[in-house]
């Protein structure tokens, strides 16, 4: 069988790189076509010396038409407010595209506008732009030309909270979400910053309330729900390379009228266990275990614990993700799966 | 001037080692006597060998009797359960003693049982025990014969509440933090689950509601508080050596009858501050900035930083101490020189 | 086609845990039996988490009857005199072993005895155990039924001499290695001096000259220089989980008569380069540039490269690997694709 | 008495604001004026919240008038070939000046331009600098106005080298040096490959025998040794943040005439402490014992352990230091007490 013909663009960032990784030993992709930021006009393999034997391909300066030439689906990992000027041109050659980018995420143009501070410039693909969490999107995925990938914290805090909201158990407007990610999770660029030092041996919450990620997060939730969600989110930066762990906060509403009887921890996992039941990606953790970051690097889950405190009427759950596989680069390779009819675990 | 004669019993632990290192270069106490778990019969100075040249003392195995003839104020930096069972003779060779284990800090035995699993032996004296936080007990410190010094998860919680609770302006009801710690908060003892590459680039949350330092937090807020609080405390443990960043959730209290006005982010900063006018040791950033751990590694202070989320009525106020010094070791100083009418900063 | 039935006997270790995960993707070989230290009876996967939906076996207390009766070969990940009770049986049912302690390892048994400290139990079966290097045991590996899976240390610094050592281009007298390791080379097991705080933002260097890896790294280039060599080897603990680098300094030996001109770079390169042409797992760099532990992390490559100093007349090698890789597991499945007759790259 | 008046030019640098702190609690120096790259016109202890209560300065664009006014000594923590343009204004202001970069390390002119790749601009000062390694200058650095304060690697290389060099027992021919830093002696500048995710997890060798500190180990060793040492230096990065580990490779000098004895490791030991014992800041470890770099952060410490090989007529000395203290600002510390007549461990 002919294999399908993949493009990276934005290969030499962190989801990029892992991207190639990723597309390196898929059975039914082949990366024909790669491009960096700079016109390096370097193999592939001489950026990432792994890819040796693997991948041979001259990483170029990013050239449209090269891209529609060479490739049957185009990942964008691109800085946001690019993709969506490349995004129509590559739609209407005819090519599937996976934007990785938070371009197309967000439904509300406005939103967009207030959280990027760039007007939206493609508003018609964006009416048909499918947001890319299988376990909520599966079906619009398979028939789906643009995907937008979920944003790393978005894939953790949404998938530890969508059972509970679904049905009702979790009241949704004290939902809080204390989120602790990775380095890569802020890009392969130079900045002071996130030098070795700076990082190491220390921790921080930063942008409080105002991550661009919130709008994202509410946008899935208030989906679920059926009513606007608006979720209290604090991102904290960790010294380590990779992985997201989502402490969420939650108050479980009030029992319905002739349900006396509180949940508990193990009703509130059953919930969670026939909720994800078929995913091939999601794992519900039995009481009295919690997830750990170190058992999903470099995998494409997204592990589930929680407890209840009956007492005090709360639940906290925890997940974990590795923020460049089910964070990015897994998730939308889980994402071509399934657009092109692949096993969805195909090379994850 | 004579120098007070002090001793560190529990010397080869990560906080006895501390309480070694802080008071080699304290200018008005002299180390006299220090002891070890195991009788290596060494010489300090052959276990930590920076001490060489600053401290010159056998580390034996302890012996009551030696620490009485030796020592005037004893550091005891024991296993929870051992301390109550030293304390009293100490006392009544009239030795002031500063015990960093728990056995001291829970006022209720009946909390004490629940937490720690044996009933507690020393109640006459647990009675007279001031718990050492300086910044609500300074007057009871310094007259003490027996002070407790406080745990690390709670010092960084309780100054992080504080100000916010006594003055009535949070919702006591609703209190949650999500604290973050270096490994050296464990302690030095041989476990698999602390090897460093178990711990390293991975990051766990533990003991969901359940930690023994819950009752130790509730019991300082509902001291300022004057009515009972209860917090919900998840911590988790963080691939860095030293630190405590400590995340809270705080939901504002409505305000009182005729006060139309929300509180802001500067108004609750202005609380803190005057709150904290005149501790030497807590810093209380002004808004827009957070605390991040390394600024606080190796010094006894506590930084808070905090954000109200008016619209949904809320605050988040991030916390960090390194939890050796002001979560444990030079907290302990700091009670020593309030005990014996130093400086208060003295050493620190 | 049936596929190979395989145990893992130690599989809680760092190296029979790595084993477990390469074995669950394998294409050809199915993993029938593991064995742990305790008789938890677990399941793998409730060890494991990341196994789930992949590997469904009980881990229990090792018994060599039912390893014989689900196993077609067996790799023991025990600890050194272990393995030589085991061995003879399972050889005797007729199973092939891949033995990853350093049992088997050493030709002269008076070595082993002064660097392990026992006399060897097993010599009948130690005569006809190839160590399985495949660079240099292809053939022997290709027909053995008992391989001895070399030392991470001895495949790091025995593939970035061979070439040069074999072709006569280094002073065999005054090779020396200076070795730096992550910690998972030092096992999963509780130790104080192992633990995240112990390790962490340290570095130390340990066994000078005696690590019990050095008759290893003796023997093999004994082998290829076809007369004795004895290295000066002094390994180092550094703060990561995964990879060795070995910094090699060789004095190159005088050219021979008739040879006027000293080598190159560019030329010992090209030596390198040759020797290695049909290796699937080694790469040697371009000259200019050097490898890096992170471009090896997960795989079974070793990298290697080095620069010669013509005014001083020697030359450095640097190679890394992944010690749970190419140092022990990666190798390992590289062993048996060559035993049973697999691609060699297969699952790797 | 008067307190020195102290200035820190380049305060906002890793070697800079180590100086900072250690100024901050000296008991006979005042810091009176600092300055940073950008004119950002911040106070000091806005830069670095541990300050509060402690240095009260703004941090503006270097001015050299300013500097002049204000301070009696000035430390250069600046680029190399900035310093040399600003030491001769403020020597002929009659300031004392203790410069960090490596503009006044080299007495040779032409070394200095074939490494830093610039002419050097004020030979008229160069002449009568002082390198400022105490443990071989203390005499000249007593009298000197121009300090030029050694380098962090041959800081750390030298003092493991000089006792044996001196005494003539090393082969001076040979001496081979494979040296492990922490990130922090790279400076804090935006950089992609010093980017946490590049550096953690990961190690590397870099600029194989050409680093710009070869030329000014040579130069030590060469004085103490009374002819021309040249040795082989091979620098590693490691993920710490501070922290030097060298270890040192000597093949031992045949013994002289009459001496029929190889050296032994505790005759070696004798050498080095005799050689040391009234430095203050240089600790000869016993044999059986090698020094860690946990053991020197955050101290002006050298630690010397060793090891003959007498088989192989060798030996390895292996050296620790905090490459911000004694590699840096300790050192410079060290250097203005000598200057100045104070105690030589004041402030240290």
């Amino acid at each position: 069988m002919k294999k399908l013909r993949v493009g990276v663009v934005g290969a030499t960032g962190y989801t990029g790189e892992e991207l190639v990784k990723l597309l390196s030993r898929h059975p039914e992709a082949e990366l024909t076509y790669v491009s960096g930021k700079e016109d390096r006009s370097e193999n592939i393999q001489d950026i990432f010396p792994y890819l040796q034997g693997k991948v041979d391909l001259p990483c170029k300066a990013f050239s449209v038409e090269e891209a529609i030439e060479k490739c049957d689906l185009v990942f964008l990992s691109l800085p946001h407010t690019i993709s969506m000027g490349v995004v129509p041109v590559l739609l209407k050659a005819g090519k599937k595209v996976i934007d990785i980018s938070a371009d197309y995420r967000l439904k509300d143009t406005a939103v967009y506008e207030k959280f990027y501070k760039v007007p939206h410039g493609d508003t018609a693909n964006l009416s048909h732009a499918v947001y890319g969490l299988p376990e909520i999107h599966r079906a619009e995925i398979q028939s789906a030309t643009l995907v937008a990938n979920p944003g790393c914290y978005p894939t953790g805090a949404a998938l530890g909270l969508l059972p509970g909201v679904k049905e009702g158990i979790f009241d949704t407007d004290t939902i809080q979400i204390d989120a602790k990610s990775g380095v890569t999770g802020a890009g392969r660029k130079a900045s002071k910053d996130l030098l070795f030092p700076e990082v190491n041996e220390s921790l921080k919450a930063y942008k409080l309330f105002e991550h661009q990620h919130v709008p994202e997060i509410d946008q899935a939730l208030t989906e679920v729900a059926g009513k606007k969600v608006s979720v209290v989110f604090v991102p904290h930066l960790i010294p380590i390379n990779r992985g997201i762990l989502s402490t969420i906060y939650v108050k479980l509403a009030p029992p319905a009228a002739g349900q006396a009887k509180k949940i508990t921890t193990e009703e509130l996992l059953a919930v969670y266990k026939t909720f994800y039941a078929k995913e091939p990606f999601v794992k519900v953790y039995d009481a009295g275990r919690l997830p750990e970051i170190k058992n999903v690097t470099n995998t494409n889950f997204c592990d589930i614990g929680l407890k209840v405190n009956e007492e005090k009427g709360l639940a906290v759950i925890v997940t974990t993700i590795d923020n460049l596989d089910k964070g990015a680069a897994g998730q939308a390779i889980q994402n071509m799966n399934i657009m092109c009819g692949f096993a969805e675990t195909s090379g994850l």
